[in-house]
Parts: structure tokens; sequence; C-alpha cells
């Protein structure tokens, strides 16, 4: 019996599926990758014969969930830990990682899934609450709501639902050394056993999609600053105190700045999936050599850098001479590789490179001076499009977002956004990780308050900046609330501290406004920035809390840190004001003892939300001078209408 | 050979002592304990006999070096370490463990002696290195300066000095599991074994001094607030909640606060030498039951708490029965009693004591308003006083700090200074832990500027008060740098935060504006204070450094801590102004979300010293009205006279 079934469609081919009807299973098991399938071409009006390559099937999350128990069972495994993470600890993914995505059908970026025989739970933190409970309505899927994101909530869960003697799955490949230790540390007081050798969603995922295959690029020195000769030497110093002949590098971003290559292999972050292992002599590069354009390989391999496949590495380290003394940090390498390393090769150590990447270099500095006038042309273009188009319509969320990527687009050295632009209208901007959807997104209209947190990629920077602006009269309450986080906001750039200070110490400072209010932001007041990298870029930030890299790092000149307080109502509207402030050595200290920030970003600061009698003269003239410099810089390249609009945004209040 | 020495002159008795003379060796050494010695009485008019108890025996300190190293030499020990601790971990020690000045000569609170086959150091901070120099200089001893305070600079030192697989010695009683722990993991490092079995300088010291045997007294519940068997009620449950049958608690000032006694055995801290076992029913008491009064004794008894020798602990430890679980702490308890509980019953886990202890309660907050108002009163006396005496002499430092003491004593329930007051005029106020020595101390004259650092012990309370004056006219220099730290205090004083803060997020508060200047000082800005007991009481404090726990403890309603932010100008003059502040709940806010601090300390700020244009409107409205209340407090307990004067010092300036 054969059938035809419509397939797909795509341009001006109609394809249909012509296959043999076997019972009533359906059709899409009955393919694999590899089966030949007949379609139809409209064009040249005739049947072809096409290889099938499965890039999806369609089962249900049930199924999914009972496909898992089924190898649960054979493993004899009481439970099985699905996290949202990647072999390299990244916080983009590739959809080859997305497996807890896959078994949950919960897309957000944080959670995390545990199966047993007779529960199938998600554990996430309140920004994704809504989100999750509608998508896993269909499903006998649980949402445990998490108190505290990031928090390992559900260890208490698993303590009291695994039984005695019990083992716990996971695939250690998505786990670090460090955290599969403090899993053993807890489970250990129940004799519970974590086998972290399974890889049971790759065995029943049948379309899981490939790895990505984006070619890799060079950084040009001239952006770059150093060579990733000089780059390396410097690592290799720092090895070299530890008596370390090997360092395994798997933090994507780290190995993109040492070797001066960029990659398209994840949303947002310029990075290539790899592996680098650094020797005293040589380096090697795990890769996927496909991705490899034949100049780069050449000029990595004058450079002493081979290249080996992707998967080869746990060879590598399993092979290493025994003489051999292995740099690694337990913190990000996974567990499989870390086991990979004979234990007395083994020198647990920090990043070498996060340090030295966190201090920009000169070169690099007067890139992001040169990004952030691309971006202030880009964002002034936007503003004026959309004060322009108000006045006639009213403009979807999602059509901001696309507006100002394409207007960022017309930069020279444009590579894309460097995270999914927030754009939220009053009650949107409350809502902290808001995305837009097109299909649900708010209309803006001429009043209310807009937030708009955005970033461009560009090859001589990374941008990252939130305006709040009023579109008609605003209340009293919101220029309260904007002239406080204004308050702090100015507080934090226009500190001057010793070069002993660590993040946590300043945080405060963005808030102290807020909180003579009793009213505060649940997020951190700023993290570190790339360059044509990651826009959360560690170690440094200014944080609340102490115990974290961004609260406990201390600020050095060179660090690009985002400034980013914030007020949020719920329900009602969301107020930021984030610019990008490089730490410099304050010139009128002769010692170097204390340090400051000079403000990076240039765009105006919405002086209608502002209550003037609020502002003590210094800070009057903080803002004052800041719009004075935004309109010097952004003049020149701005058209003569854009001039008169920038003109006017940055006149004096003072 | 009969001879008769000149001994010791003691009131109206002329002491000799008649010796045998043997050889030419010193007659010290002839003498033991329990010998005979013949002695002449001035008033008797004849020779008597008495019975000799050695007290002090003469040896230099290349004698008690060597005669280490011989013990070391009979034990294999490569290096010997002798830090300053004593088996409770506490702050102040009991001379019977000073054994640390008894083998260096250096009489410093902080540091730590390395004895090696041929060489002796001491690792001390900058504090104490002029101290250090001058106690050395007549001994092999070699001064080792710290970099900084506190910090196992003396490690790297032994990594490099000691052989691969060489022994290092120490007495286990005098470091925590914790210290050993780390030691033993950076030795291990180098093969480095360390046998921290040995009491070697016990061996050696002769003349050591007996366990201090003052008696303990209960500290009655009308101050306490809680009696013990409620405190101990409390203990229980969250011992309880870690399945613990005991609880080891080492720490003297825990003790004591759970029990409700008090003792003599250190300086300033009124706190007794013992150990405590908590179990779920009865707890037991480790200490020398001379030291312990019959109706003492009787109602620890009534309320469950038997009596044990002090040395007991080990073999209680030992003994306890397979089924029990021991709850410790190994930040504090030391590792020979670590030792002594088997591995497998022991619960690691946190001092339970000290977050309930930290929140003062109700009845204890009362008596510290009332402990203030007396420390505000003698501090009125001892001003006037010395305003008085200047005009007819200079005063000795050391007079200031006697006179003090004296004024305090005059107040009822009066205990003992809270620490050794810090009297530092002009240069000397910039040595941060500068004590006047009546043979060296500087003379106070009307002119410069004093800084007076002092507190006492109430049985309602404990006092921690700095007040810097200006006893002539202050220069410029002086007002401004006055100024910024009175700024910073206000700044800390009136801050509203919310209920998640932690002490490294205010600390900075204080110091912005003298930041500002480009100036900070040394220390942190704040201790926890305790109630009759330690005047530094962990965990919180206002701190720069997030790793400590007086930078990592949340704050929280009820905690009492010391805001004293400060300037030291290096040879020239010294500024601190200290109060006491009370962690309470906001009232305008009505989810209790958010904290502030109220100030308890009650004595006017030398107004003499301020840069009126300096301080903000809101700064003066806090100034006026803290002297305004201060005023309010003190007047009706004070003469005629010091209400005038009180009355002046706290006049508004706004």
């Amino acid at each position: 019996l054969t059938m035809i079934y419509f397939f797909k469609y795509l341009e001006n081919l109609y394809l249909f599926v012509c296959l043999e009807f076997v019972e009533k299973h359906s059709f899409w098991c009955l393919l694999q990758t590899g089966d030949k399938i007949l379609l139809y071409d409209t064009i040249l009006e005739k049947f072809l014969y096409f290889k099938v390559k499965i890039i999806s099937i369609l089962m249900t999350i049930n199924e999914k969930i009972a496909a898992l128990r089924t190898k649960m069972k054979e493993n004899r495994l009481d439970a099985y830990i699905i996290p949202s993470s990647d072999p390299h600890q990244s916080e983009y993914v590739a959809p080859h990682w997305k497996g807890r995505e896959w078994i949950s059908g919960f897309t957000g970026s944080a959670g995390l899934v545990i199966i047993t025989a007779d529960h199938a739970g998600l554990w996430t933190d309140s920004r994704y609450f809504l989100q999750a409970e509608k998508q896993l309505a269909n499903s006998e899927m649980i949402l445990h709501k998490q108190m505290v994101a990031h928090a390992p909530e559900h260890l208490q869960w698993l303590m009291d639902q695994v039984p005695p003697k019990g083992r716990l799955g996971c695939n250690g490949r998505l786990f670090s050394e460090r955290q599969i230790q403090y899993l053993s540390n807890r489970l250990g007081e129940k004799d519970i056993r974590i086998d972290y050798h399974h890889q049971l969603i790759n065995e029943i995922w049948k379309d899981r999609p490939a790895l990505p295959l984006a070619p890799i690029f060079e950084h040009d020195v001239a952006y770059a600053g150093k060579s990733r000769m000089d780059k390396l030497a410097m690592i290799r110093v720092e090895m070299e105190k530890l008596h370390a002949t090997h360092y395994v590098v798997s933090t994507l971003d780290d190995i993109c700045w040492v070797l001066n290559i960029r990659g398209n292999d994840v949303e947002y972050n310029p990075v290539c999936i790899c592996y680098l292992v650094i020797g005293l002599k040589e380096a090697h590069l795990f890769i996927d050599p496909k991705k490899v354009p034949a100049e780069v390989k050449n000029r990595l391999a004058t450079d002493g850098v081979s290249l080996q496949p992707y998967l080869a590495i746990d060879f590598f380290l399993e092979a290493l001479p025994e003489d051999t003394a292995v740099l690694i940090d337990k913190q990000s390498l996974n567990v499989n590789l870390y086991d990979a390393i004979p234990a007395s090769q083994v020198i647990a150590g920090k990043n070498l490179i996060r340090p030295i990447k966190a201090i920009k270099n000169e070169t690099e500095i007067k890139h992001i001076r040169n990004a952030m006038i691309k971006d202030g042309r880009a964002l002034t273009k936007l503003y004026r499009w959309l004060e322009q188009t108000l006045s006639s319509r009213s403009v979807p969320e999602v059509e901001v977002a696309e507006r100002l990527a394409a207007f960022r687009s017309e930069e020279a050295d444009y590579f894309g956004e460097s995270f999914a632009a927030i754009v939220g209208y009053n009650a949107n901007g409350a809502i902290v990780h808001y995305r837009a959807e097109a299909d649900s997104c708010a209309a803006i209209k001429p009043e209310g308050i807009l937030l708009l947190d955005s970033g461009g990629q560009y090859l001589d920077g990374t941008t990252d900046i939130t305006r709040t602006i009023a579109l008609g009269t605003p209340t009293i309450e919101q220029k309260r609330h904007y002239t406080l986080v204004l308050k702090g906001h100015i507080a934090l750039a226009a500190m001057r501290f010793p070069n002993t200070t660590m993040g946590a110490q300043l945080d405060a400072f963005a808030r102290m406004y807020l909180w003579q209010d009793a009213l505060n932001y649940g997020h951190g007041t700023g993290h570190g920035v790339g360059f044509f990298l990651n826009v959360h870029e560690p170690p440094q930030g200014f944080a609340a809390s102490a115990v974290t890299s961004r609260g406990s790092t201390i600020l050095q000149p060179g660090m690009l840190t985002s400034n980013e307080p914030g007020f949020y109502k719920s329900g009602a509207y969301g107020i930021r004001t984030e610019n990008l402030v490089l730490c410099v050595a304050d010139e009128e200290n002769d010692y170097g003892e204390f340090l400051k920030f000079e403000t990076l970003t240039l765009f105006p600061i919405d002086k209608s939300l502002i209550d003037i009698d609020l502002l003590s003269a210094g800070e009057l003239e903080w803002l004052d001078r800041y719009h004075q410099q935004v309109c010097e810089v952004l003049s020149p390249v701005l058209d003569e209408e854009s001039r008169q609009w920038i003109k006017e945004k940055c006149r004096p209040l003072g």
C-alpha cells in the first residue's frame, strides 16, 4: 500500500512524502535518516527522490518521559537529572544541548528536570512561573517553584524521594566537577550514589540537532590589541608559576579571547564550540575541522596551535604522558573531562584567562569608544523613528526591537545583537526578563513609559544600554521613582574608591536613595561586559551578595562593567537606566591608590521623567556634563535633523 | 658554705634567702617549689623559715629557645609553631596560655613564633613592628614583618624551610580543627607532616602560671532577660533539627551567655575558663570546681547542668556512647578535642549560640540604655576634670585612662573596663592600637587633638565609645578630616536598608566622603558588642572584606554594633567618632522589610572640630537631634554644673 502525505511547503517546491503504509503507526516513526523519499517539484512538474534527514520527530512530552523511564529501568536508575547547561557551562547553549527543553517542553533559559519512576518535575524560578505553567499544561511534568533563582532547591526533594542506597543518573558532561562533588556530598548523607556516565537523553532524542557548524573567523589584532602569541605567552607565564605543563580551557569566550577567534554557534555570543589545551610550547584546539577555514587553520598552525576533532579531547587528556601536570578549573571543567585526567596529574587551580581578559587593553578601549558612538547613532535613529511613528499609529513592542536591530545593522562592523532586546511598555517593563512576542506583545501608544534594554555586537565592541522614556506626561510617582533610580546611577558613576574595593561594597550606593523610600530592585547593579564577546562576562560586577564572583571581585583599572539600577512597580511600569562604565585610575591621586569610573555609553537620559527638586547640585552637574559630552561626541556623526534632536535632548537642566 | 641573698621587699618584711652556694650556678636554679628558705622579718627582727613556691624563673629568651630545641630534637621535629591562642580561640588569653610571649619576650596580642634548628622567628603585623624590634633586640629571635594582619604569611616560609617529608610540631589544643586542616593541606604539598600532639612549651616552662581561679557568679535573669533553661531549650530545638544528641561548646562567651554565668579569668572579658557539652536533657560544665560557689553549683544542678573537672572533657568525649551524634564547630573547637570524638559521631555544624546571642532581647536592650546613661555621666566627669586640670597643669595620657576607669567605677553595677582605654594625644592618636605606658606616654596640654576610645563592663551592659576633641584651636585640615569622618558616621547611622543586607554592603557608606578626598582608614567600621560580655562579639559588623563574618553577616533587628569610622594622619593626629548602634525595624515601613539603626551611645560630639560648611542640611539635622537627645537623657542624672556643661556641648548648630 502506497500513500502520499503532504510534507512541507518550501518556495516553489511542493513536498509530498510517498510511503508504504504499515499498520496504524504514525508514519513519522517509519522514516529514518538516510531513507529515500519521493517529492513533487511544481516547477519541474515531476516526482524526485530525496534522501531523508530527520530534523523533527513528533513525540509528546509524556512519550519522551516514558522513553526515558524505560532507559532508566534498563540502567537501574531511581532518578535522572537533566540540567540546562552544555559541556562548557555556557550561558547560551546551542540547540544540540537543549535536552532539558526537549524533554519538558519548557523553553525558559533557567530550569532543571528530574525524572523518577512516578514523578517528572521541572524546577525553575519566579521569572518563569507563568511561562512554565502554560508550557507544562498538557504533560505529566510538574512545576516546582523555586524560591531563589539558581539555588539547588531540588536537592532536598531528591533527598526525600530517592531511597537510601538509591542511584541517581545524569550526563557528567553537563555538570562541572565542583557541581558533582557538591551533589555527591549531599546525597552521600543518604548513601545515594550518583552515576554520571549516562547520556540517556541523547539515546532517546532521535531528532537531536547536530552540533552547530558556523565557520570561525579571526578577530583582527587591530581590534584585539594583543596577538594570540602574546596572549598565550601571558597565560604560559602564569602556568609556569603553578608548575603546570598543560592548561585545559573549556569556557568558550576564554578560548575565543586567547586565540583571537570568533564564531557564530550560539545566539548573541560570538563564540564557537571547542576546547583548548595550552601546553608550554604548543596548543591544541579541539573543534570540528569543517568550521575552520584553511587560512585560519594555517595561521593557527604558525602560532603553534594545532587542530584536533572536538570529541578527541577525552582521548587526548587520557593519553597525556605521566610527567605532565594539568591545570584545570573545577568550577567550569565538566566532570567527564576531569575524570579523563589521571588524578595525580591534576592541578586544581583557577581560571587563568578570566582575570587577564577582564582588564581591557588600550586598543580595545579605543575601539569600545567608537562602538559607543555607533550605538548612540543607531539609538538616535530608533527613538526619532519611534517619536515620528507614534504620531500616526501605535507600534508593537517587537517592532521596536526589530527596528533597533536594523538601525544597528547599518553601522560598520555590526555582527548582531548582544542579547534579545527587552522592550517593556508600561506593565511589561516591570517584568525584569520580559521578552516581547509578536503574537502577544503590547502596542506602544504616545502615553505611559517605555523601558528599552538592548545591545549590539560589533567587531570593535559589545554594547549594552537601557533607557526609560516617557511617551506622554509622567505622573508624580513615576518621576520620583525615575529620579531615585537616576540618583543611584549617578552615585555609582561618580564614586571614587580605593584599589582594594569589591563590587559588593559599591552595589548599595546605587540603591541608597530607593532604600530611603523603602524601595529596592531584585537584580544586581552591574555585570562585566566582553569585548566583541559575551555581554555577561565574569568576574567583576556590582552585586548585593558578596559570595558571588560579581560581588567579591576587586575592581581594577580597565574593567568594563554595566551600571544599571532600576525600579519595578508590578503591573504598572519598569524603570532602568544603564550605562557601561570603565574603571580607571583617579588622576587627581598621585599614588594610584584610588580609582573611579568613566561612563562610556553615549545617549541622552530622558529629562522629562526627572523631578529636578530631588537632584543635588552635584547630581545636576554630573547630568549636564554627561549630556554635554554625549552632544559633543555624537553631533559630528549625525545628520542635521538628528543633531538638532540630540541637542535638545542634551540641553542642560542646571 | 651558707650565703644570704636579698630576695624581695614587701611592706615591712625584708626578705633574704639563705642558701647553700654550689659552684657558680645562678642560685635561682637551686630553688625548687617545696624547698624551705630562711627570711628576715624586720618587725619581729628575726629569721623565719618559709616554704618556696617558684613564681618566676630567670631564663633568657635564647636559653628558652635552646631548651625547646633540645625537646624538638628528642621528638624529631624540624620545626615547632607557637601561636598566641588558647584552647578556646579567645581574643584575650589567661597568663597560663601566654607561651608565645614567654618564649619570645614579645608582649603584643597578635603574633606567632616558629622555631627550627637554626632559626627562631616571630611573625607579627605593622601595628607591632616597633614594639617587637625593641623586645626581640637582645635575643636570636628574628622579626618577620607581616604585610597583612592575621594572614598566614609564615606558611610560605615553612614551605621553603622545612625539608620534604619533614615534621612540624605544635600543641593541637591551641589550634582549631579548621586551622590544622588548612595547615595540613598546604604542607601536604611538600609531604611535610604535622604532629599536633606535643606540649613542648609546657614541658620547659617551669614557672608557668596556673589556670586562673577567679570564682564564677550568676548573671541575674533580671539582666539577662532569659533564664538558662529558656536558653538551653532554644539551643536544643536547633540541635534536634540537626539530629544532634550533644553539642560541644568551647567558646567562653557563648558558654557564659547560655548559662547566665560570668567570671573574671581574663582581662576585660567577664568570662571563665570552661567547656560546655549540651545534651538533649542534661548539660555538663567542665570547670575547676573550686571556682564554683556552692549556691551556683546547686542552681546549675537544678537546671540539669552538672559540674566536671576542666580537663575531664577529653575523657568525656571519648567515652560518649556509640549512638550519640555530637555537633561541633570546626572553626572554634580545638583539634585535640575534635579528635577525641569518634569521627562517625561528629556532626560538623556551625556555632548555634552566636546567632541567638547576637540578637539582644528586650530586657537586655532596656539595660543597655541604662548603661549608656551611666557611661555618659562618667565621661562627662572625665572631660570636665580634664578641662579643669589642663588649665593648671599637663596631664599624662595614662592618667586620663586611670581617671576614666575611676569615674566609671563610681557608677552602679560597674565591673571593669571592657578593654584597655586608648588615650592618643596628637601623633599617638594616629597609632590605631596605641596603649599609653606610664614611663613613656605623652603629656596632654591645652592644645592639639585628643582621641579617647574606652568602654566599661557593667552588669547591665558593655559600652564602647570613641570621641576626638580639640584642646586648642584646630587647623583647617584637622576640621576637614574630622568633618569627613563625621559625615561617614552620620551616613551609616542614618541608613535605611533591606533586611537582607550584610555588613560589607554598608561599610563603604562610612568611608565615601573620605574616599572623595582620596583618604581612607585601615580598620573595619564596626564590630558586634556583647551584653556584659566581650566588647568584640561576632558575628556581625561593618567590614570592607566580604569573606569575614563581620562583612558577610546579614544585619537583623536586635544586633548591637559599633559605628566607628576614623582618619589617621601618621605622626600628626588621629580622629575617630564611635557610637554603638542598635539595628531596629523601620516603623515607617509596614512590611518589616526595611531596617535602620538607633544610636544608643549618649555623649556629645565635639562641635569645635566641625567645618559646618561641609555638612548637608540633613547631616546638621541629624547632629542637632542627636545632641538634643543626649542633653535630654543625661541632664536629669547630672549635677547642676555638669548639666550646664552638657547643655553647652549639645547646643544646636543648625
